[in-house]
């Protein structure tokens, strides 16, 4: 089977010659065959819209500066298929422009162990972006677009997506941030095969689709989506746009089989016996090639394939060491922090860009002062949360840091999908969480975020660090910025004083370093061990006082990084024999349950005690809030005191 | 200080009288005094906003069917403060129609104890939703118009809204399901002050709101926003249109109170002193009531209210029992029972209406046999999990069932927080998760939710189901439907033999009853325990097979309820010594955590060895992916053996 990739990105606008076509025409119907092949391989996966999808992924692939030479660079397309269950179109499509072994791709269709996923992955070359949740792909090409701006590149982003999927509220989203921040480089092809799974879109959920886009600012134009030239035609004309333009395609769902054709039931149907040879004689070929790829399945084990990280250059700078004299709020550190490490990067070449975006809490989020000194770097998306997190994540994948700052609920609660799939694509977003716990106070249950330990421990990537006072914030900012991965930083509202040691130097000081993982030991002890996370360290310390008057001797530790506690570390923690967590966190789901399981595990016999947050908060005075819900300085102190019963 | 209920809900159109008037013009005005006094008390609190909402707030209060007498009825009018943050003005709008003490309200704003939170919550009469994550107001008053109607009453609904929150994608979702279901009884207004946090909205994040919602099909109405005999009009206008009507309400930021007009800024800042002193004399009182007040705020703890919840009648039916000799998957028998339900009371005179919502998968998820059933208590809503979670939220609260199933992912993982406000709400929501877990298989990491346990342990009110086989699901079914509260039922894709007691007889048979909270024993055993979650008891049987050949006897536990197992049923079934939990789901977050959790608190020695999900899953088939992901049959012996060592 000869197939070669047809390199059209530079080709200028204008008829196709006669072989080109040729050669696409054939190779969009030996797709067809290759992607009706692997479903039914499998007996399982997305024939019909695969092949509505076609000619745009084939187009879009062979236009776009995306090859199996750069797909692992940054300089280049980028191309987002946000209706990932058309993978067996995708695939197909990148085999026949070289980026796999066409057979390869067919015999190991949604196979354990194998890169061909049911939904694409970034696992492939060509695939940027792992989608299957629909609605995110477009948020995730506008993240493309904003990473290349950054990195000084002018390439294009292409985003092809299903119809049925348009009245997802996150598109909308999208399509105001692209317009605002002026993303010609965007193009997106929508597939009007006009069916979903349970019928017509017209039926399921109308929508005025062109209205949509146009209503947001965006060039709409039209193509047949099975014709290769128009195809050709439209690409190049969207390129030239001074606005992101929308391709409305128009297409046949199942088009090229011809009882699939305009079937809703084969969204989701394979074919197999008579009626695959049916669609292989249409297609122009026979099931002869079935056996063997069916060998092959059952002979052979793919290798994954591992993602693309790029290597971060930021110049953290000296880290800034808080006082004891003065209280002062974890966000404001980060803040501070993040405004040096701008100032220190912006502009000095080889440095990796830095894109810092807000969802219009900037003052409170502490990212003004990098607005101000940074401007170009900071991106204003309005409250948009959901798109906004994917944006930046999928920004974080292409060559630039992408910080988000925002409030628990708002950065997390809302936006837990969209945080979980960047995570499935291994980015690199530094997630600021800068109103957290009962700590926000007088806003209330809906906006106390008592759910981040929680949320983010149902992930197996991200990383988390709730930090004890403005001196470890700001170490752990810097180091942050400055390692790849999605990394969360939780912090609460309040101004707080400085941690510190007994002599009362910062705990934190010039000294310390920040190492992810690592347990601090801030008061030793040998009756129990209060074990605090974040700002409840000041009220473990303050317990701690009491117990002493009490004749009991508390050591007092700090857990920073609930997720990931180094055993060790817990295991010297734990050694006094009663353990009493404190947390500033929904007590069923945060660090109380991560330490009783890690303990459980230990097998040793250790008294425990969570203490947590047991109902939705009240809204009131952060300290006021803390004694109504039972953590207060006394609540853990007599805690500690039941625990040694 | 004078006031009372004006009631204009069965005013007919046109001029009021010069004394209505006057009376509402002066009550606006007392209303803006005490919004900005509570704000002052409290230090804390939105001031501008209220104030541009103020008169919006105060004649849709005056014209709803809704008062201090049927604000706990289900017939009547609903009212939703989408931007919850405008609480002072809504709280003195309902003080001064009579819904409580308005010194009670100023007193004791923003105060723990206090029903008069920061953000608007249903404690109090006339709050029909709880809100302050914006962007949901919109789906919550569409939840109630299907409601009502479902209900056969005529009522309206209202929603207040601001203009910074209507670039949230939720919003177009909800705007789309009201058009389709031809919501005429919904009507919207705009506080259309322009200004949002971080400066002007045009700004901040543009869009044409108009257009917006006319494209979507709603009929646009304008209104000067402070113009008593003008909102008078137009809300009397909506109520005759036969599509949902949005009125965009022309504003000012701040009116009323010279300084604080037009000024960002006074989003979330307070006034004292003398600025206090001068915004009262411009609005025509004096500060001498601050004092008296402020010590009301000292002395006097205020009641909290409790939320409204009422009685469900529904015939649930004879449990079907499914015999040994056929495999049945747990969805296909949910949908019998729901289907079953459905028929027994549609119709029937005194039952409570069931609406069972779909996001564009009836078919997988097994509510195709109720749709045809039971046409008229069905809503397809698309693709729009967002609103969709919110408007079954909100319905629920309304004296109708709602159910909503979908896959695991989409029902949950991406629309989190709209089921964590559900909770706050005290909703009644029916969530079926259908698709959850390795389970899935084929569709590969971005479809198996493999956190659903780890998600609604965040929340305080959730409860969780996960049936073993498909007799359980059928009474679990059943149950959810007639108990009041938000109830999750999860189950994998796969067909499932049905669970059988040592003679072979269906252990979860006619004798069987489901108790909330019940571990169910399912083989005695007395070297360890293996306590499985779900379609995981298969496994875990099969496993005591393999351990019974190696001489170890293997009591087999079920955790149908894995939130909330009863610590006698957990002491009973631990009692073996040993313990290996068995779960379809992230290991760090699910069951084994859960139980980890209550056996450090017991205290006693266990050996404990947590089995699950421990990296994102494969694509593949669906035991092929166990296989891969260490959750097969032998692996589960092999960890219990470990366990035991």
């Amino acid at each position: 089977m000869a197939f070669k990739k047809i390199a059209l990105s530079n080709r200028p606008a204008g008829p196709l010659d006669d072989d080109t076509l040729k050669i696409l025409r054939d190779g969009a119907t030996t797709c067809r065959r290759w992607a009706v092949t692997m479903t039914t391989l499998a007996e399982s996966g997305h024939p019909a819209g695969s092949l509505s999808s076609l000619e745009m992924a084939l187009m879009t692939y062979a236009v776009a500066d995306l090859t199996p030479d750069n797909a692992s660079h940054l300089d280049r397309d980028y191309v987002v298929v946000s209706h990932g269950h058309t993978s067996p179109g995708v695939y197909s499509a990148l085999a026949w422009l070289g980026f796999f072994d066409p057979q390869e791709a067919v015999a190991h269709f949604r196979q354990v162990g194998s890169p061909y996923q049911g939904h694409v992955e970034r696992d492939l070359p060509g695939i940027d972006w792992g989608t299957g949740n629909l609605g995110q792909g477009l948020s995730a090409a506008v993240g493309f677009a904003l990473a290349q701006r950054a990195r000084g590149h002018s390439g294009r982003v292409f985003a092809l997506m299903g119809d049925g999927e348009q009245v997802k509220g996150q598109n909308a989203e999208a399509r105001r941030i692209a317009v605002k921040e002026g993303l010609s480089a965007v193009t997106v092809l929508i597939d009007m095969n006009g069916i979903q799974i349970s019928g017509t879109t017209e039926s399921v959920m109308a929508a005025d689709i062109e209205a949509l886009w146009k209503i947001d600012g965006w060039q709409v134009l039209h193509c047949d989506g099975h014709d290769i030239q128009a195809l050709f035609d439209v690409l190049v004309e969207a390129g030239r746009s001074d606005r992101p333009s929308v391709v409305l395609c128009r297409t046949v769902m199942g088009r090229g089989v011809s009882f699939m054709e305009g079937i809703a039931d084969y969204h989701g149907k394979t074919v197999s016996g008579d009626l695959y040879a049916r669609a292989m004689a249409e297609l122009g070929g026979d099931d002869q090639e079935l056996e063997p790829l069916r060998q092959r399945r059952r002979d052979e084990r793919p290798d994954g394939r591992n993602l693309t990280r790029y290597p971060i250059y930021l110049d953290t700078g000296e880290p800034r060491v808080y006082g004891p004299e003065k209280a002062t709020d974890n966000r404001s550190a980060f803040g501070t922090a993040l405004t040096d490490v701008g100032r220190l990067n912006e502009g000095v070449a080889g440095r990796t860009p830095l894109l810092v975006f807000d969802c219009d809490l900037a003052g409170s989020v502490k990212v003004d002062g990098f607005a101000a000194a940074c401007p170009r770097s900071f991106v204003e998306t309005g409250i948009q949360e959901h798109a906004t997190a994917t944006v930046a994540g999928a920004a974080s994948a292409a060559g630039v840091v992408a910080l988000w700052a925002d409030f628990g609920v708002f950065g997390l609660s809302e936006a837990y999908n969209q945080q979980r799939l960047n995570d499935i694509n291994d980015a690199n977003v530094k997630l600021v969480l800068t109103h957290v716990g009962l700590d926000v106070g007088e806003d209330g249950k809906t906006h106390q975020a008592i759910d981040y330990i929680g949320l983010l421990r149902n992930t197996f990537g991200w990383k988390l660090v709730v930090p004890a006072d403005p001196n470890q914030t700001d170490r752990a900012t810097r180091w942050a910025l400055s390692s790849w991965g999605n990394t969360c930083l939780a912090m609460g509202r309040s101004k707080l004083p400085v941690v510190t040691d007994e002599e009362g130097r910062p705990f934190f000081g010039s000294s310390y370093r920040f190492r992810y993982g690592a347990l601090d030991v801030v008061r030793p002890g040998t009756d129990l061990t209060l074990l605090a996370c974040g700002h409840m360290i000041h009220r473990a310390l303050a317990a701690r006082e009491i117990l002493a008057g009490r004749g009991l001797s508390a050591r007092v530790c700090h857990a920073a990084t609930p997720l990931h506690i180094d055993i060790a570390d817990l295991v010297e923690a734990s050694s006094t024999g009663a353990v009493v967590t404190v947390e500033d966190h929904n007590v069923n789901s945060g660090l109380g349950s991560i330490v009783a399981m890690s303990l459980m595990q230990l097998g040793r016999p250790i008294r425990f005690q969570p203490l947590g947050v047991t109902r939705y908060g009240e809204s009131g005075a952060s300290d006021d809030v803390f004694a109504a819900m039972g953590l207060d300085v006394d609540a853990i102190a007599r805690a500690a005191v039941d625990c040694l019963r």
